[in-house]
């Protein structure tokens, strides 16, 4: 494997396709329109899928699990065993990820990159482990370059394995304690702007915990060399949202296209999306969270999201809800009448 | 039957469910409030069920055809014939609400409560015709106040079938060309505003066509004789308005929960509301739709919509995208791990 994987072409949506799914909206028997971003998100699915009449019947969820060193700041609510619960939690079916999976028949993997101590093996969790959590963002490179390399390649595999077990859409998600701080911190250099813009309460801080993360994320953003992607995950990543990036890259060139989830799971498409602009295509944008960073992060990928529920969970659950109106949005575009074929007037 | 059933006492959703819902939700295994609206929807929707586990396994979708004498007015884009047109494409299954309700395995039955011509036996399509269509409300009342008792038995005897088969949770549809213009001046009268302020281009009016209309609607207003409901519904009314009515006023009685579709389906929720205001506790809102009065009908029934996809066809193709939004509200309430059962840890 050509450790430069990530440099070698993406795919392309298909133009004519896209033209004759345009072509087809127009003719189904209801007022032009008047179905709305429907209309839009079919063709474009027609589009990726390279297919006039798109479907979703197999759909594919990869929760990528990781710890992180920043912890020891004190900047979760959460202790940093609940990683590797939550994952323990996946295995069992009890996550809202692993309920909403089932209820949409979505195919879930988890893969676990990096908790701090080692599984014992659990149904549906993969063990990629590359490294027992990463070192803490504050005081130096959250990875090394290996791990960087590791991370990424995990995110390849989990791709692959998409690509090859059907799914006709990738959703990435995540679980790891501390990770809306290394989100935050990505975030913050790769659109310049100061922590206090975007660190926000991740999963439950109180206005002074929000303000102590902002330092921390401020000291390490004074550790970063460039602002490189490739550099800043490296320097302020987690694992887990290393391995995000990778797996969207790999979908680019694999033709497959990807929902992306909250705050995080944007932080990782920007930095993929950075190194490989042409990765906007197969980007698809699911909800805005209530973590008050992501609506920034989406304005500077151009991003639309469907939903807006106030959700702030991470776990690939706001892609997993978003997940039917996608799923009506093909349907229809493959599947409703003509005028012509249903004997309907038009206006 | 009583012909005043709808004055009969409406079932009271369960507050000790709710109580116990509540405490669920805040021991299921994320941190507090991180599901969003999801929480409150999957709460409310235990509440209406009388169960702490909710379920959504039978959607049931009524959508109501009727025809419309003020069509004589010119205030369509599309002519009258396309109402019977598509009450066969529905039949035939290639109708956006078709193509949904297989998607989302809901039950769809279509009931005819009053095309301009009887139409020919066709699967799934309820002859229940109530008159040739309603007389032309510019010009008088646009029915008889036998016929509205007879639109209101319709939706009755609907929201009986659905709760006989299992439904639970009923969608009420509607194709009648014209029924912008009925139900624009219905929410006119019920919120004593201008015709001007609500009225849009339904099907696809340009801006000389949606004058027309607004000048229609106003004309029909000064025939108008008081501002009750029922008055409001039989003068301006279209049988399948008056049948969602009394579909929405029977789920109320037999305590099964409404997900109201978009801006004609409003219309009718506010009707109802108005003739029984604790009707508002069985009503659920999918969508803001793009017509441009529903926002103001919304917020008239202090309704906050789950979705706004600019979507403005109908036929209950709003409440059958955003029905799965509810069911996935529902199965992380049913089905999620709690904290203890999970052995996670808490914040």
């Amino acid at each position: 494997m050509n450790p430069r994987w990530f440099e070698e072409p993406l795919a392309v949506p298909d133009a004519a396709v896209r033209a004759a799914a345009h072509a087809r909206q127009a003719q189904l028997t209801k007022p032009p329109g008047s179905l709305g971003r429907l209309e839009e998100l079919g063709i474009t699915l027609a589009a990726l899928q390279g297919s006039v009449r798109p479907h979703l019947d197999t759909p594919w969820i990869t929760v990528f699990a990781a710890d992180h060193g920043v912890v020891a700041e004190g900047i979760s609510a959460f202790p940093q065993v609940v990683t590797a619960e939550m994952v323990r939690n996946f295995a069992r079916g009890g996550a809202a990820i692993s309920v909403l999976a089932r209820t949409w028949n979505a195919r879930l993997e988890v893969v676990n990159v990096g908790t701090v101590h080692p599984l014992e093996d659990l149904p549906g969790v993969l063990d990629n482990r590359v490294g027992p959590g990463t070192a803490n963002l504050a005081q130096g490179p959250a990875m090394s370059a290996a791990q960087l390399h590791d991370a990424l390649t995990a995110g390849h595999d989990a791709a692959e394995r998409a690509a090859i077990g059907g799914a006709h859409l990738f959703i990435g998600g995540e679980m790891g304690i501390g990770n809306t701080t290394s989100a935050t911190a990505i975030a913050c250099a790769l659109l310049d702007l100061p922590a206090a813009q975007l660190a926000g309460p991740g999963t439950g801080l109180d206005a002074a915990g929000v303000q102590r993360k902002s330092q921390v994320i401020e000291q390490a953003l004074r550790l970063l060399r460039d602002p490189q992607p490739l550099t800043v995950l490296q320097t302020l990543g987690g694992f887990e949202i290393v391995a995000l990036a990778g797996a969207y890259l790999r979908c680019g060139q694999l033709g497959l296209p990807v929902l992306v989830d909250g705050f995080i799971t944007t932080a990782a498409a920007l930095a993929a999306v950075r190194l490989r602009p042409e990765l906007a295509d197969w980007l698809l944008y699911s909800h805005c969270s209530a973590e008050p960073g992501h609506r920034r992060l989406l304005q500077a990928l151009d991003a639309r999201p469907l939903l807006e529920l106030e959700m702030r969970l991470g776990e690939g659950s706001g892609a997993a809800v978003a997940l039917p109106l996608l799923r009506a949005a093909a349907a229809v575009q493959a599947d409703m009448a003509t005028f012509a074929e249903a004997g309907v007037s038009s206006a």
